[in-house]
């Protein structure tokens, strides 16, 4: 895709508009999704694996956190290449699969689930394609129905894909209702709205080529993936730790002139985050608060500190004339094996 | 702890040299380290869980992929934050969880271990300090037997915890032997002989302040280690990635500039590496290859290939002026909650 320097970004931020009629359109579907999973998942499964990769892999973290929280079951990560490199022989009996993927098409995605479900995995997949070949591996396909994602970094795609999943979660866990939510679309717009704190770090983090993007608890997902959009939309080397791991070595890093930005999205791992805060102002550290002024229940204000992230990834984009709808080398579908 | 300029590096060294040495003393210890396994764990639990932090936890994902491969159970990684933070309640009935942890300390894995084992799961603790209070939470405790490690980044413990963790899987997976490790002290030793190409490597990348680590499968343990153990040791932001997940988005961070250290342990993955070197190459990428001269199986090529990771580490803090037995800001026990 050829933009014009006029057009940087267009597409993305478009999209990044539209994010508020997606997650009304899924919220306003919650109940039916809901019921359709109670349906195929009436009592808690023995474990439940997510299947991603790339941001998908990021609202799978969200899920794997929501999941063992909220069914009280132990959930995980898959790792594909166990099955489309080694050919693992694993027993899937009583697990639930939800597979993550906006295109539905990654070959490695759906050879595992293929390979999970034969072995005795219930699948759910979650996809923004419905009709692609992960539904022919999921016993229930949900889709994120946020229209046609053409800038290369999800966006409305994986907040829907968030939302979604914790919806799936909430009606596995047998909750009456779906996940509280009814803030998250005004809020997310007005996040959009107001752009200016996002421009000023931008602006302050115009040269730099590397980043630490911790969190803890649910915001870990949101680390995870707002260093993985700044990572593929500007280049910076941008890595998503958990603030606890960080202190466990790689906070030499950031002693050694790292910026690092905090993502405090509430909820019972808040402290962790401040008193990290400190520490690296003390020690002169060069840190950031992802600024954030709404103020939702945990899972929702995750949902919104990933909103302005994508906003960061943008702005630190297009501060350093680099055209974030289709950064350099990388394409939509990656058909990973 | 002061070292002079003189002494710098020397207790990492040393300790480094002590490898061979513990390696071969654990694999002598294989067959009754089995039987103990066996006796606590006569049939394939329902799921594997592995609970570490800092280098622990990438001795984790080594035993994460062995147990699913080996055992034909799904297996994963706990979040210790959902215990000490979120206070989940969970059924860990029929769950075998298996704990890394150096010091046996570390104050959120001792309490995820005694909610995951009164909620039902088995607990074998793998640890260098036999009565730290790891072993009140487990059911049978394993120990590295290193000797006390006293430099800060973690060289002998994580090399044995590796091995220890290869034997516990071979064993839950019914096997005769333990892993195919004959080989593994005199490659060991061989590598730690042979400065010459590290010393080559730390010279040309003196300068860098981030870097990625690439592997897939059981080598992209080795590269979240060699990644940590460089973050640690010199201050450089080095994120480890599977090579798959960096084709999603990340490998902009290559086209922009950042290096990448491939690391190949041979395997079904062996030829993702190559492509992705290629491909790096193509595109102008800077990418560079761990030097490795030893030839074994997979499991013990990926440890000898961590043992690598570590000389380059020390190489490169060196290269900086950096002492790397006490990196700036670290505390060899870090009490995580």
């Amino acid at each position: 895709m050829t933009t014009s320097l006029n057009d940087a970004g267009t597409l993305m931020s478009y999209e990044m508009a539209e994010q508020p009629a997606v997650l009304t359109r899924l919220a306003a579907r919650a109940a039916t999704d809901m019921s359709a999973v109670r349906e195929l998942v009436p009592d808690p499964p023995v474990g439940i694996v997510f299947v991603a990769r790339g941001s998908s892999d990021n609202a799978a973290v969200f899920g794997r956190y929501l999941a063992e929280l909220h069914t009280g079951r132990p959930a995980g990560l898959a790792s594909p290449s166990l099955y489309t490199r080694y050919r693992a022989q694993v027993n899937w009996g009583g697990y639930l699969v939800i597979a993550l993927s906006q295109s539905g098409a990654t070959p490695e995605i759906v050879s595992t689930c293929a390979q999970a479900q034969a072995a005795g995995a219930t699948v759910i997949g979650i996809t923004n394609e419905p009709g692609s070949p992960l539904e022919e591996v999921s016993n229930l396909l949900l889709s994120t129905d946020a229209g046609p994602e053409r800038a290369i970094p999800a966006t409305k795609t994986m907040t829907a894909q968030m939302l979604l999943v914790a919806t799936v979660v909430a009606a596995i866990a047998g909750q009456e209702t779906g996940p509280e939510t009814a803030e998250l679309p005004a809020a997310v717009r007005s996040v959009l709205r107001d752009q200016h704190p996002v421009d000023e770090l931008a602006e302050r983090w115009r040269d730099i080529d590397r980043l630490i993007v911790t969190g803890r608890g649910l915001a870990y997902a949101a680390a995870l993936e707002i260093a993985l959009k700044i990572k593929e939309t500007t280049g910076i080397l941008a890595e998503g730790i958990s603030t606890a791991d960080l202190r466990h070595g790689p906070i030499a890093t950031a002693f050694a002139g790292s910026p690092v930005l905090l993502i405090n999205a509430g909820g019972p791992a808040a402290a962790d985050i401040k008193e990290l805060g400190s520490m690296l102002n003390v020690r002169g550290g060069q840190a950031a608060l992802l600024p954030l002024s709404t103020s939702l229940p945990e899972p929702a204000q995750v949902i919104a500190s990933v909103v302005r992230g994508q906003q960061l990834a943008r702005a630190l984009a297009l501060a350093n004339g680099i055209d974030p709808d289709s950064p350099q080398g990388l394409t939509k579908v990656t058909p990973t094996t």
